[in-house]
């Protein structure tokens, strides 16, 4: 996959004109840039440049005990040790390419291309100081987010399959589901779920799963509490697990039957089905050349238009490696977002979709699914939730 | 310990009269800025400062998701959450707060107080542009690197725990060694007696536990391969679990006797003892007051004495919640290690000693320990390898 990725890169350094791309990095086991694991495939301890022409070169310029672990890796065919300092390997390597752009890896908007520390940019300014080549790097962004977001087919495959069993979670999750259980019991049941499948969770384990029930819930980004899921509750979890290092991220969202009731009340369902036609409508305006900010507003408009508070965040973000992946966002245009909502959708690009709404009284009605772009539309990688469950019977308890 | 470490925070920010600390972070499941373990406590999926003051305040200014988990935390008493941008609810803080300097996330020489992205640090300077704020940023490192060096006493704790436990899997070791087991035989045995006792590796797996025999090794920096451990071998093992959050990191060399000797060569011999006395050395050498290279001196001076090549990297480093944790490290004054021989040793600061030698037709003699630095010298955390340990049965195969 790496020897894969490398190639696919070469292209698109060709595609954008820039004859090298440099990812500097150091004790790469602690803060981990994440072009690693895409184009290098190990780690290093002291200052490294990894290296990567649109000749297809590939140079590893690294210290010394480093040097055995990359050869066994065998990604790169040119690697140079060093034992005191970088810097002369590098200058000299620089000067042989003689790049007239040097890709670096640092971004202001895309965090998965921004692995570069600004105390290893000040490292790189000096080491370059008086050379040609200071004054010639540009932001990586560009190679990584095309790299990232166009998903090989063995790719796009580990996704769907990360999918399919979360789809497969959630169902064994529903038959065992009963008014009375607390968040925390809910997570567990879906751990264990997980844990049979021997799959691992898609992010941080204090909130995957995140589960939520009822009017007083956090809503999103918050552990699940000993709160119980109570009759009237809407109840909803957002769960993802990571398959041959590729995620899934997708919520569910459950009405907890109260006495008596067949159905959800009228204005559960409304706020169920604004959510989900959001979806619907944003599913079927999505497609390559399109802006990201332009499918969020069609989400955002439809929940709007309904008579629900616009949610506080994007639509959807890109999914890969990481849950959240990628540059592109399907978001609004909002300061915090920088530049990522004029992105334009390509095809072979795997989204969420997430739009959520609070239902006074009873909780947040949400629904994630995960699209790929196709040639000209975007398919959903596995079965989109399309009505609200139900949650009928009561916990015994004691 | 977040509340403990925040108080010690506290009082360095006043010794080293800086009015204000802020780790500015984004998407911190990701590229993971080590002090969030320390001062913060919980990740963040939006552009967010945490900032502490001089005068005690735990100020938190994040994306509004983020809110409801970082309130259950409980570790900042001002919580400000933003739904479309930080800039304006930062620059209100920092106008409130004037502070005359503000620490942030970067380092040139101390990896892990360097978790400011370069990207991060450009839309800082974008966000606080205009502001007197923007010229009053300076290096947290002095911050950091006191924070993780100096244990509290719940540390060190931990440590001597995980010190004991790896000096224990050495122990277990031994008794199951024999000729012609390869080196991932022998990494899988260390890793079934680590699981055994509900431990994980200090550091990646692929490395940890590293084991190297022969001549032909790679000695350092690679994972093991099925290359065998012959009567003649030197062999070392590098290893370390993690404790409650805390690492150790501890080498061992066995020599493999061949049939009919009694003890090793005496090149071989010569070898261990010069690698073992370095150790000694440096230990009644190492105190409060002396610098990083001094201390290597001591060790280089010896196996360089002995007629031995130099090690190609530092005597030791800094330990604690990684195996290489803390910016002081005892190094020879080479470029790749920037300031860091230059740092000054303090109570309290934990270091390993691991010098090496490469013995000819052998392999590499080493012995890492770990010590704590005491007010007057430093003390071994565990019982440090003193004779070179003997492998005399051959594995029956077949």
């Amino acid at each position: 996959m790496i020897r894969a990725k490398i190639a696919q890169a070469v292209g698109i350094l060709n595609e954008l004109d820039i004859d090298a791309w440099m990812t500097f990095v150091r004790e790469s086991w602690g803060l981990h840039d994440p072009c690693i694991d895409l184009v290098v495939g190990g780690n290093v301890t002291w200052q490294s440049a990894f290296i990567i022409t649109r000749r297809g070169e590939r140079i590893a310029i690294l210290g010394s005990l480093d040097k055995a672990a990359h050869e066994i890796l065998g990604h790169y065919d040119q690697i140079i040790p060093y034992v005191k300092g970088i810097g002369e390997p590098l200058r000299e390597t620089l000067a042989r390419l003689d790049p007239r752009r040097i890709a670096i890896n640092f971004s202001v908007d895309d965090e998965l291309a921004d692995g570069l520390s600004y105390g290893m940019y000040l490292l790189l300014q000096n080491t370059l100081r008086g050379t040609p080549y200071a004054e010639r790097l540009v932001s990586s962004e560009g190679i990584v987010s095309r790299l990232r977001s166009r998903k090989l087919e063995p790719e796009l495959a580990r996704i769907t399959h990360a999918c399919a069993e979360t789809v497969d979670v959630f169902a064994q999750l529903h038959k065992r589901l009963k008014a009375g259980m607390t968040e925390k019991e809910i997570a567990a049941v879906m751990v264990e779920i997980m844990e049979s499948k021997g799959l691992e969770r898609a992010w941080e384990a204090d909130q995957c799963p995140a589960v939520y029930t009822g009017p007083e819930s956090a809503g999103a980004h918050a552990g699940p509490t000993d709160r119980r899921m109570e009759p009237g509750h809407l109840m909803n979890v957002d769960f993802g697990v990571r398959y041959e290092g590729f995620c899934s991220d997708l919520q569910r969202t459950w009405y907890c039957l109260r006495p008596g009731e067949k159905d959800p009340p009228a204005i559960v369902m409304k706020g169920f089905d604004a959510v989900r036609d959001a979806v619907r409508k944003a599913a079927a305006f999505l497609r390559p050349g399109v802006k990201g900010h332009e499918v969020d507003a069609v989400a955002r408009g439809h929940i709007v238009a309904q008579g629900f508070e616009e949610y506080p965040h994007a639509l959807g973000h890109q999914i890969g490696r990481f849950a959240h992946d990628g540059a592109g966002l399907l978001c609004p245009v909002w300061e915090r977002y920088g530049e990522k909502p004029f992105a334009v959708v390509e095809e072979g690009q795997c989204y969420t979709l997430e739009p959520r709404v609070p239902v006074p009284g009873h909780g947040v009605a949400t629904v994630e699914e995960v699209v790929v772009v196709t040639k000209d539309g975007c398919r959903f990688l596995s079965e989109p939730q399309t009505e609200i469950l139900l949650v009928r019977g009561h916990m015994k308890r004691g």
